[in-house]
């Protein structure tokens, strides 16, 4: 029986990994049909999001399983309690790479981005992925201290984002109001996608130790 | 035994009705702070964000003993787990809050706003309040009907946040970009306190009736 139990926690946990996985993916392919202004690839992040929304459902239920089940108590029970705030975390992630990808396609056949920040958001969405592949491997591995290292995409992140807000600051900004609004909406999803992608990770550290780190050393917005 | 449990049980629900009300007071301030430029009210807001910081802390941690004495099945046990992703949602609400007030104190002593849109967000705002008290309501009376009125509210915010992006895109914006970017995260904030409030209703509506409404009549963003 204790068997059974600790084999369907880590299949929660697996679940979690892959939806993880399934958000970074998402993340790349709509910074890819946002940078090409590629429909098809738009439309396939939009259609494949179902699939987080699936996946969701069915970790919510297994963590449900397992508390009507088993009646979990202290480290256990605050594991899967974890997995339910995970569940969410990951789940926007999905749901801001669909606004990426819903911005792309609202555009299209024009380019959302005016040329001049294409590299920020190539890079957005390169830390993006990274991010993702974090919290996957700090879920997979279990390990805090890897789990820990996640600030640092975060602070590239965080970085990337101050630096788009003053080109658009800037008297320069030639590219007109319509514009600004779409980079200022993408910036901050790949903002808050960075901070859920934190915020599992520190779950994850508080999973394994019982303890939350520091706000200084790792904080979302 | 089961009479100390169903006490705690309200006085979790208690605790995230207290919380919701706090949310809608902390929105109705930083609306106030952005339209007045209020530096004080704005520190306020951003010095009583503690507050529904520990009320989370605390609803999280109630949720948690109730999980862990009380080894809840069937209802209880669903009320309890939506009661931690309620907290999850007023908790942002919360923080949505502080974001306006943020930016309120950033841009003092200018107006954030320009004066062409403060009629938008004062509405926003006065939903806000109402979309607060409506999920502050829903978990008092435990009403499914009332709960699912919530729709309405929300209704309201996203024809205001529609025509503030009509308003944004035209041509005639002379407001330039800067407070083209500033109106287009406070829009967002706004809406995103709408989408929370509305997700505390259908969690309502699930713990009362067993099912969540259908995406037709109630949706989040």
């Amino acid at each position: 029986m204790r068997t059974a139990y600790h084999e369907q926690l880590a299949d929660l946990n697996e679940q979690l990994a892959d939806m993880c996985k399934l958000a970074g993916v998402a993340m790349e392919r709509a910074t890819q049909a946002l940078l090409q202004a590629d429909l098809e690839l738009a439309e396939q992040v939009i259609s494949d999001h179902e699939k987080i929304s699936a996946m969701s459902a069915r970790a919510e239920e297994t963590a449900f399983v397992l508390l009507a089940l088993q009646a979990p108590v202290a480290g256990d029970l605050r594991t899967i309690v974890s997995s339910l705030q995970i569940v969410a975390d990951v789940d926007r992630m999905g749901a801001l790479a669909l606004h990426v990808a819903k911005i792309a396609r609202r555009r299209h056949p024009q380019h959302a981005l005016p040329e001049e920040v294409n590299g920020y958001f190539a890079e957005m969405g390169r830390v993006a992925v990274e991010l993702g592949n974090s919290a996957e491997q700090a879920l997979r591995t279990r390990d805090p201290e890897r789990a820990a290292q996640i600030r640092d995409d975060d602070d590239a992140m965080d970085d990337l984002h101050r630096h788009l807000f003053t080109v658009l600051m800037d008297r320069e900004w030639k590219h007109g109001v319509a514009a600004a609004v779409d980079v200022t909406l993408l910036g901050r999803f790949y903002e808050r996608f960075a901070d859920h992608a934190v915020e599992v990770a520190r779950r994850v550290i508080f999973q394994v130790t019982g303890e939350f780190p520091e706000p200084e050393t790792m904080h979302a917005h």
